[in-house]
C-alpha cells in the first residue's frame, strides 16, 4: 500500500450548514455528489463533507456499531502572526474555540477550533516542519 | 484560510500496535514524537498516529466531551485489480473487513476495511477522478 491518502471524509449532520462554514473560511467546492456530498480539492487530495445517512450507507451499517466521532486535521501556516490572524477569522465564521492560540511544548505555536460537527482543526506554526509555498509540508 | 490540510491525526489506543499495523501495510515512519506520536510523510502532507492520552491533552479536555470516533480516509488506485489485490493484502495484515470490494453506485469499485482502532480506509478505483502517477488526485 503506497504511503498516501486520496480523500478525507468528514461526517456532517447538516450538509448545507457545513458547506456554508467551509465556504465562509474561503474554500470553494470542486463538485457536489448525489445531494449528500460536497467535495473540495486540497492540493493533490480531496476532502468530502458527507451527510450522516450517506456515511452510514457507505459503511454498510458498521458506523452504527462504532459511533463516528470528530476527526483532527491541521492547517499549518508560515508564522505566529498568521496563526493569530487565521484563528481569529475562523472564530468569526462560527468555529468553536477549543483552545486558544499559544506556545506549544513542541516548540511551535497553535490554536484549536472545531467546525459545526466538532471536527478539530489545529491552526499551527511549526518551526521544525518546512512548509513550501504551495502548502506542502515536510515531516521532519 | 487556504484550501488545504497539513496533517491528519488518528487517535489510537496502542501506538505500538497501530505502528506495526501501518508498517505491515508497507509504510515507513518519518519521525517519532515524544513517545506517544508516530508521523508518516504522505506526499505533501503528514499523518500522525497519536496515543489517546496525548490526544486528550491536545484538545485540552474537549475530546472527553465529544468522544473521538473513527475517521474515514480513502486510498485510490488505478484499476479494479489493484483494489482487489491491495484489499486482500490489508486483510492479511490485521485489517477488519467492513464491506467487501464491489461495484459502487457512483460508477467505481471499492472495499472498506478498518484499522486496529476502527478508522476506516476505503480502497477505491474511481474512473471519474484522474489519479496521477505520484498518487495526487483531481476531484472532478
Amino acid at each position: 500500500m503506497e504511503q498516501r491518502v486520496t480523500l478525507i471524509t468528514l461526517r456532517v449532520a447538516d450538509l448545507d450548514r457545513s458547506r456554508t462554514f467551509y465556504e465562509g473560511l474561503g474554500w470553494t467546492p470542486a463538485a457536489m455528489g448525489a445531494g449528500e456530498a460536497c467535495f473540495f480539492q486540497l492540493g493533490g487530495l480531496g476532502l468530502c463533507l458527507l451527510g450522516a445517512d450517506a456515511y452510514q450507507r457507505e459503511m454498510a451499517g458498521d458506523a452504527g456499531k462504532v459511533a463516528p466521532g470528530p476527526t483532527m486535521l491541521a492547517h499549518n501556516v508560515h508564522n505566529k502572526h498568521e496563526v493569530d490572524t487565521l484563528f481569529s477569522f475562523a472564530l468569526t465564521q462560527g468555529a468553536r474555540l477549543v483552545r486558544p492560540a499559544e506556545e506549544q511544548f513542541w516548540g511551535g505555536y497553535s490554536g484549536m477550533f472545531a467546525d459545526p460537527d466538532g471536527h478539530y482543526w489545529e491552526i499551527a506554526w511549526n518551526p521544525h516542519w518546512p512548509l513550501a509555498g504551495d502548502g506542502t509540508v515536510t515531516i521532519a
